[in-house]
């Protein structure tokens, strides 16, 4: 079974779609399985974080900001793909370095999350985006 | 079919359960298949690395102790999510960084790691912990 | 169904070989699935990335070696694992850092790659390697 979620964004940050992906496998009926989630982009990012304090949504955007900065900052000045905005490269690297695809085990119909986890799209442009995070459940 | 891993953790660094996934295969039969883990929390990781040579592992957790300097470092002043603990947050960061989920393809009833390659739980924090890795294995 | 993809590098740098997954996905006849590689090394790494424009990979390359120097350099001194080369223990924290398996839906037949996306190798070593990929493709 496969869905396609559509998540708009913006600017950086992480936004939380878990309820959709409960959703889809509750619909899908599947007792166990696995749920892989694909995110069909190259400057943004599918994340299992920590969903319960604000601040450590925060903490991430801020850390990763530092990791890689934009190309208007001097230590970013060896950049060579700069023509699509100063946040294009720095967001090809974050999407690197973050993850593309997560699965997670369905036990007893419901994705085996830990009590703190969500799942976020991570978004690492600034403009508004619309994207796209295709589903499936493999039994 | 599913488990659950429970690996107790002592502080930072990689404890190996590479053991415990191949019994677990082995149990299932099953000769061709994917294997994934999933762990269920926000400030450790599943890690495939070296199991050869223990001074590996020793600079990853070097390494990574520098890339996220705990909360009592001036590098990280900048930090907001502080109640829990001086490692709290840079776990939440390494646990970004590092992989939720890893999926290893069964060949000939085995799980296909090459020669050198060990599945770690990579525990971010200081504190003594029980971490839970859901094992699943699809066709 | 599974396959074994070899790729052979020339030193570090981002090595595509989305054809030859495709073409393995075309040959299984799958209609939907998912398709997931699984790279047998601790030193180098899968990456779904942009593969419009070279400037990319370069950049790439360049930010992973600035954020994870080789031994020689002055900052990297600290590092124990230095008996196979001072490109071997980075290397190992590269291939931490990226990923070592990727899962792909497959929808109508064909892996579900956004526009810009292709599938690439990425070397972290500088010598001639011969790479091991293993491809499965589930339900």
């Amino acid at each position: 079974m496969q869905t396609q979620f559509t998540i708009e964004s913006n600017g950086q940050g992480l936004y939380e779609f878990t309820d959709s992906v409960r959703n889809f496998v509750a619909k899908s009926g599947a007792e166990s399985g696995l749920l892989t989630l694909f995110v069909r982009h190259t400057s943004c990012s599918i994340l299992v974080q920590e969903n319960a304090d604000p601040s450590v949504l925060h903490d991430l955007v801020a850390y990763f900001d530092r990791l890689v900065p934009d190309a208007n900052n001097s230590q970013m000045s060896w950049l060579t793909h700069t023509a699509e905005g100063p946040d294009d490269m720095p967001a090809h690297i974050k999407s690197a370095i973050l993850p593309t695809s997560i699965s997670i085990p369905i036990l007893n119909g419901d994705i085996a999350l830990g009590m703190w986890q969500g799942i976020f799209l991570f978004e690492h442009r600034q403009a508004h985006m619309v994207r796209k995070v295709v589903g499936h459940i493999s039994a």
